[in-house]
C-alpha cells in the first residue's frame, strides 16, 4: 500500500562506503541510547503494536497511546519510588523552560528565590527567572571557578523564599552533589527544587526531600525532546504568577500531560528507556555501575602522573560527566582524533572549559569506560 | 559491542500474532507519515550517516547535525518560498505555546491584539494570550456553530491592535480560509499573525502577507514534537512584554533556534518529510493532490443523498479536515469498525462533534481517499 522505497534524501558518500559499527559514545547529550531500546524502535517503527501504523502517526488520546503514556509513567514511579502526593508531567521545551515555569508556578511576582550556583546551569536558571523572581544567590562555587561547593553551613538563605533552587550534576563543570560533600540543609517549610536533568536514574533518590525534580530526558532518561517534571501536589495549588494557560503546571496535572499535543513519539522512547532501566535492575543497579564507571576514569587521570588532570573537589566530582585536561593541551586534538579511530565518541570538551569531556550516563556501558581508560593509558604511553 | 537482542519490552498478543500491513491513516495528528521517510529512518537508526550512533543520541551543536539543521530551514525555505527577511525557528511546545509567545513577543502588556475565531482553535489561542492581552474578538463564526467564517467586511479590527490572529485551517470545524471566500483584509502596518498547524505545505503560500506563520509539525510537516515559527524579522525588535529569555523569540533567532537543546530527532523527521515533499513536486503538486483529495470525498458525501453530511458553507469546507455525519448516527459505530477492517483508521470524529472525520494532510495518498469513497459507498449500500 502506497509504498516507495526509493531513497529521496541525498547520503553522504560515508554512509555508502565505509564499514560502520556502533561506537561508545560520550556525548554530554542528546546522549547515548540503550541499544536494544533502539532496536526495539527500529523493528516496530513503521508497524507499531497491531494498530497498522507507526505510534509516531497516532493521536495521543488513542487508547493505544494512552497505554503507552500511562505505563511510561507508572514505570518511572516505579523506578524513582515517587511518591503518590506527587504529580508526574511529560512535558516539552526542555530543563530551560522549566527553570521559567518554576519562577511562574511557585513565587508570587518579584518574591525572594534562592539559588544554588554550583556551575554554568545554576546560572541558566538565574537568568530565566529573573524577570519574574528576585533571585537570591544564596551560595555560588563561581569564584572558585565551580570546582567545588561551598558547604550548607555557608548558604545564605532567604527567610521567605518562594523555594531554593540547585543543580543535582553540572554537566559542564562536573560537579555533583554527593554523599560526602554531606547533606542537603533542612529549608522547613521552602521547598527544594531540583535540576536533576544530567543525574536522574543513576542512584536511589528520595523525591520526598524535594518540592520539584525537573530534568530533560537527553542524558540519563534518554531521548532528546521530552521533560520530566515531578512536583509535589500542594505546590500545585500556589498561585504563582499570571500565565498562560500552556505555562501552568497544574493544567498540565489536570490534563495528564496533554492540555496540548504532548512530544508523544518522544514519551514513547522514554517509555521504553524506563522498561530497560528496571530490566536491568533498576537504580541500584546503575548506582553501582555509575559507581565502577567513576571510578574506572578517575583512577585513570590520577594514576596519570599529572599527564591528566580533573580539577574538582574529590567531595563533589561528578558521576555523570568528567572533564579533564591533558598536561600538554597540544596534544588535546591528537587525543580526540585517536579516540574516534578507537571508537570512543564525543568526547571534546565544552567550549566553557575545553579539554575533554567524557558523560557516563546510564546507557554507557562499563565496558565503554574501560576502553576510555585503556586509551587513555595508551596514548600517555606514546606521548607521555 | 554492548548488544543485547532480548526484548525487554511486553508485546501485546495482536503484534505477536495478527498479520499485520500499514492501513491508510487518518488522524488528525499525531498524523500519517511518508512511508519512504520510515523507511529511512528504520534503516538508519542505529547508525546515522557514518558517525557511528543514531541522530537521536548525537549532540545538536555537532557539525554532522547542524548540518541537518541547516538544511532543513533551507529545504523549508525553498518549499514554501520563505523570504530572506523571515527568520525560521525551529521550536519545542507545540502550536499552543507559539499562542502565548506570540502575546508575549509582539504585544506591549495589556495592548488589544484582535483574534478572528473561526472554529475551536482560535478560541485556544485568545485563551493562551489573555493574561497578557486585551484580547478583541475581532470576528466570530460561533454563533453559526463554526460552519462558516464571517466576511472581512464585517471584521471588527481595531486601530491600534498589537496584531491580528487567525486560524487558517480548523482541524475540529473543518472550516479552512479558501479563495472562494474571498481575500484578507488589508490590516496595514498591523502584522497577520496566522496559525497554519494544519495546513502548511498543502498549497503555495504568500508569506508576505502574514507576519508570523506558525505550525506544529505534526500534521502536514510530519513529526509531532517539533513547531515551525516563520516570523518576519523586523517583529523581532518590538519589546513585547517582560519575559524569560526561552520565552524570547529574538533569542531563539540569534542563537539559531538552538537557545537550549532543541528537540532535534524531531528536527531531523521534519528535514526528511521536508525533502520528501521537494522530491514529490513541492507544494504546487500538494495542492493538487489536496484538491483531488477533497473533491473526492466531498464528492462522496454531497451525492449520497443525504446519507452523509458535511455542514460547511461550501467556500470554507477544509481540504485538511473533512468532518461528516451520518444521516442515522446509530450507524456511526459499525462505519468506524468497518472502516478498521477496511484498513481506514482514525476516522472517528473529534469529542466535540462527533461523527466522522477525516484528515488529508500531505502524507494521504489520493488512492487512500479513493479507497474511504469507495467505502463509504459501499457501506451506504449495506445500510442505506
Amino acid at each position: 500500500m502506497h509504498r516507495d522505497g526509493r531513497a529521496f534524501a541525498h547520503k553522504s558518500s560515508s554512509q555508502q562506503e565505509l564499514p560502520m559499527s556502533r561506537a561508545y559514545n560520550f556525548a554530554a547529550g542528546p546522549a547515548a541510547l540503550p541499544e536494544p531500546v533502539l532496536r526495539q524502535v527500529q523493528a516496530e517503527l513503521l508497524e507499531w503494536d497491531g494498530v497498522r501504523a507507526s505510534v509516531a502517526e497516532i493521536s495521543h488520546r488513542s487508547p493505544e497511546f494512552m497505554r503507552v503514556a500511562t505505563e511510561a509513567e507508572a514505570d518511572l514511579r516505579r523506578l524513582l519510588s515517587i511518591p503518590g502526593d506527587y504529580a508526574v508531567l511529560f512535558l516539552s521545551g526542555g530543563a530551560t523552560t522549566q527553570q521559567a515555569l518554576v519562577a511562574l508556578n511557585f513565587a508570587a511576582p518579584g518574591q525572594v528565590a534562592d539559588y544554588v550556583v554550583s556551575g554554568h546551569w545554576g546560572k541558566v536558571a538565574i537568568k530565566q527567572a529573573k524577570d519574574y523572581v528576585r533571585a537570591n544567590v544564596a551560595a555560588s562555587g563561581e569564584a572558585g571557578g565551580f570546582r567545588d561547593i561551598p558547604q550548607a553551613a555557608e548558604w545564605k538563605l532567604s527567610k521567605d523564599a518562594a523555594y531554593v533552587h540547585m543543580t543535582a550534576n553540572e554537566t559542564i563543570h562536573g560537579v555533583e552533589f554527593r554523599p560526602e560533600w554531606g547533606a542537603l540543609p533542612e529549608t522547613g517549610d521552602v521547598p527544594l527544587v531540583a535540576d536533576f536533568s544530567s543525574s536522574i536514574a543513576s542512584e536511589p533518590l528520595d523525591v520526598s526531600r524535594y518540592g520539584v525534580v525537573y530534568a530533560g530526558a537527553q542524558k540519563n532518561l534518554g531521548p532528546v525532546g521530552v521533560t520530566v517534571v515531578i512536583v509535589r501536589r500542594d505546590l500545585l495549588e500556589r498561585a504563582g504568577q499570571p500565565r498562560a494557560d500552556i505555562f501552568n503546571y497544574a493544567s498540565h496535572a489536570n490534563a495528564g500531560s496533554m492540555l496540548n499535543t504532548p512530544p508523544s513519539f518522544n514519551w514513547y522512547l522514554a517509555g521504553l528507556v524506563f522498561k530497560w532501566m528496571l530490566a536491568e535492575g533498576g537504580v541500584e543497579e546503575f548506582a553501582r555501575r555509575s559507581a565502577e564507571k567513576a571510578r574506572l576514569l578517575y583512577a585513570a587521570i590520577d594514576g596519570s602522573d599529572g599527564f591528566y588532570r580533573n580539577e574538582v573537589a574529590p567531595g563533589v566530582r561528578s558521576r555523570m560527566n568528567v572533564p579533564f585536561f591533558l598536561r600538554d593541551d597540544a596534544l588535546t586534538a591528537a587525543f580526540l582524533a585517536g579516540a574516534k579511530d578507537a571508537g570512543l565518541l564525543a568526547l571534546k570538551g565544552h567550549r566553557v572549559l575545553g579539554g575533554i569531556r567524557a558523560s557516563l550516563y546510564n546507557a554507557m556501558p562499563v565496558d565503554g569506560v574501560r576502553a576510555l581508560a585503556d586509551f587513555m593509558q595508551d596514548f600517555r604511553k606514546r606521548h607521555g
